[in-house]
């Protein structure tokens, strides 16, 4: 199945992106042009990540619910920007009935709906008709819900986890009395996907605030955590939107507040997406394959015994089950009894797989009481692991390696993030990847010229470095700078 | 909000069915024709329903995956009966794009497809497509994926949970080098609904066989769990399809077997849906509302504290809190602190919601270190639970109600089960609904008349009565019986 090589990352990047894909057996291809099959290793990744991030919405007060899928096109039409932003990639329902035709079958002509339907590229506009209904007065408010769904922008060029025409993920959209807690709520949900990322994907993202030119089609303001990738790149990992009233203006939803007058009510949406797989891969992954943050590996230990003749192979299959046994309360465990295998494909395979530590049992380790332990990543290699508090000591070591990864990522984005002293310095060390915080004069221009000269864009203005703009000069223009930009090329 | 009368059941049972939907904020109505909104209530209702499945489907060995939403209106065509069976409700996707005109946007002609897509009304074309590419050898046997997905057909006649254009469900697609294999998989995965719908849902269901005329599109063999709802008419809840190989040859997909020779794979795929949740609520509810059973219900437990002032509001929410605290652990509890609402407005609202459970708590209680418990169906009325002990109280009294749900409705099922002599004893019974077991000689055209004549159609051939049918002639045409029918209208 996935047995061609994994190309090396410093021979082709984006190949290798691909063959650790393939190899792990994440995701394939589909006969639809630019939707992804998740198949089960990578839909399980899906379901630890979407598990986690459940969790945190529901224990910061959100509800689950679920809108239609269609969307009539007059919705979209009604916030001006917003129809803008997603009109040129939508999928369009126009039928509702196929008939028969030469070869095969055909929309029905008969069937024509009346207003076409647009498959949700996100859940603005059917959810804030709904939640004019739902909405009169203070006591309604706020509505805190999130909805788990798929949703379609159609691509051409197309990159599975990264780039998808169908994809998964969570889109929150939240109603509020007033503009200062509609600001607090889509900054809290930030902060949710920073220690989201930071905790359970090992990934230390940058938060912040993009420039106008990059916010959602809608917003008046958009909050981003920005990843950078083993190669330099930046990645959007996950974006919470401050709606101010636009989609209360362009819905009419209002509420009576509690001096009894009529005002429109406040929005934010956010969200995250399979593409946070992507971002895992191409944060921790090696030449030999996926590697995963112990806390979202499918499989956290893979045991495998090594036997040689059939009574052997019992004694052996029995203290692998016991070992599962003693694990499995805590962990995410498997025992690798396949028969049509030699051990060393098998290692081969749970290493593809990004499967953090590997349990080896052989005669002697029976005879011991013991396990080998092969870690997936962090160097130390092999070692022995006592059966009496094997749990104990799977769990640190386990834990040990979510913190390496994590460590590494930090130290990886801060050896590579560059304060240039000029535009020049910048572009000469673009090439080679990286983030680039400069000082910067706000300038929609000057950042399409940027962009358009060196495919770098302004990734957001660092939450934690605007103090630094005051007194400096812009790195682009010379004039006073107004923000500290993060420039990087980007996915 | 949802504060207007439920219709009583001997009323009008239509309207009564909407009316608990409504008052118990489960769904509303969508500007989308057909589509309705998932409340958080309903929502929270389903991921109960959902977890719990899953967890029964990876128990027998299935593991999730995520197919594409769209499929090529060619793959619908190969399978001859499986394209007869949808194609007259399908949503077709033509174009990629809309573009201004005026007063809004329409499908840009320029961004027609070369193909129209189909959105899924079922997976089995796109997944069987994929599986031709996975499956080379017997070794790649079985394959055991179930998918968590929505998926659209199209409705002229809605009705909330019951038939709706889109909803929710999840589809089962396994793989199997033998015939017998995927026949033991369609068996066991109806077995699962089956006791699904009996341990947690309380709802006692009738395991059989579909007649030819009611099998799935592109199945070989179409079990059933066919569930008694109030008013005597049917409710399919769940079916599992024996495919035998037929999508095995519309998509060419053999494997090699041991012996070194290709052979087509055998298939299986079975499914439910958010229908469940219908069958629930007419299964279950009363004139009052909603009625739960407590292994579903989003909150198992509502504690409202009753105080007159501030001093005493402090003590009765900490006392609350405590009894949360106490309960949390093996219960789903929420505490009603609101101001605004009476204890009767708050009382009133969690029985419409059909909570099981509602502990009052008073100043007496507070003084008594107990609570007064308030169950929302079975008699009995309130008693007294002391705060020492209270989880083990209150697990004893939801276990009870789940059990008395369960019997009360295999009690109504049992009296309304009838065993007509003759096809005029059943007419004449029909209006008064129930299920009616007779003597059936198969015979599709005989079938499709009493369909016409009565709207009752073959529920099942359940599988349990199948020993009966021997040396009995036939209800409806004298011939000798070929099976044991299950008659009954049917949602």
């Amino acid at each position: 199945m996935a047995d061609h090589a994994i190309t090396p990352r410093a021979t082709d990047y984006s190949q290798w992106y691909l063959d650790v894909i393939s190899a792990a057996e994440l995701s394939d291809y589909s006969p639809v042009k630019g939707s992804m099959v998740l198949k089960p290793h990578g839909f399980a990744l899906w379901e630890n990540l979407r598990d986690d991030l459940d969790r945190r919405f529901k224990e910061t007060g959100h509800v689950n619910a679920y809108f239609p899928l269609f969307i009539p096109v007059s919705f979209l039409s009604k916030e001006a920007q917003h129809v803008e932003g997603f009109a040129k990639e939508c999928a369009v329902v126009t039928h509702h009935r196929l008939r028969a035709c030469e070869g095969g079958v055909e929309p029905d002509p008969a069937s024509k709906l009346e207003e076409p339907l647009v498959v949700r590229p996100t859940s603005e506009t059917i959810i804030w008709h709904m939640y004019g209904q739902w909405i009169q007065s203070w006591r309604d408010l706020p509505i805190l819900i999130n909805q788990w769904a798929n949703v379609v922008r159609w691509e051409m060029k197309t990159r599975p986890f990264l780039r998808t025409s169908e994809f998964l993920w969570q889109e929150g959209h939240t109603a509020h009395a007033t503009q200062t807690e509609a600001m607090e709520e889509a900054t809290r949900m930030l902060g949710v996907y920073e220690s989201f990322a930071r905790e359970i994907l090992a990934i230390p993202v940058i938060p912040g605030v993009k420039s106008a030119s990059e916010r959602f089609a809608g917003a008046d303001e958009t909050y981003t955590i920005e990843a950078m990738m083993q190669n330099g790149w930046a990645l959007q990992a996950g974006t919470s939107h401050f709606l101010g009233q636009n989609f209360a203006k362009a819905f009419d939803v209002t509420f009576q507040n509690t001096a009894g007058v009529r005002e429109h009510v406040w929005a934010t949406s956010w969200g995250v997406s399979t593409r946070l797989i992507g971002a895992v891969i191409m944060t921790h992954s090696d030449d030999t394959g996926l590697v995963l943050p112990p806390k979202i590996a499918p499989i956290q230990v893979v045991i495998t015994p090594i036997w040689k003749g059939e009574a052997e192979k019992a004694e052996l299959l029995a203290f692998a089950d016991k070992v599962k046994a003693a694990l499995s309360p805590r962990f995410r465990v498997k025992v690798d009894d396949r028969d049509n295998l030699k051990p060393g494909a098998k290692y081969f395979e749970w290493e593809r797989k990004g499967v953090p530590l590997r349990l080896e049992i052989g005669p002697r380790d029976l005879k011991n009481n013991s396990v080998f332990a092969a870690p997936r990543f962090g160097g130390g290699g092999k070692f022995g692991i006592a059966f009496d508090g094997i749990a104990e000591a799977v769990g640190q070591k386990l834990d040990a390696m979510q913190a390496d990864l994590l460590a590494a990522a930090e130290e990886r984005r801060d050896a590579r993030t560059f304060r240039p002293g000029s535009y020049a310095e910048m572009k000469d060390q673009l090439d080679g990847g990286g983030f680039f915080l400069v000082p910067w004069a706000d300038d929609a221009d000057a950042e399409a010229t940027i962009k358009e000269e060196t495919r770098a864009t302004i990734r957001c203005y660092p939450l934690s470095a605007q103090g630094d703009a005051a007194g400096k000069t812009c790195f682009y223009s010379g004039k006073p700078a107004t923000h500290m930009a993060l420039f990087a090329r980007a996915y």
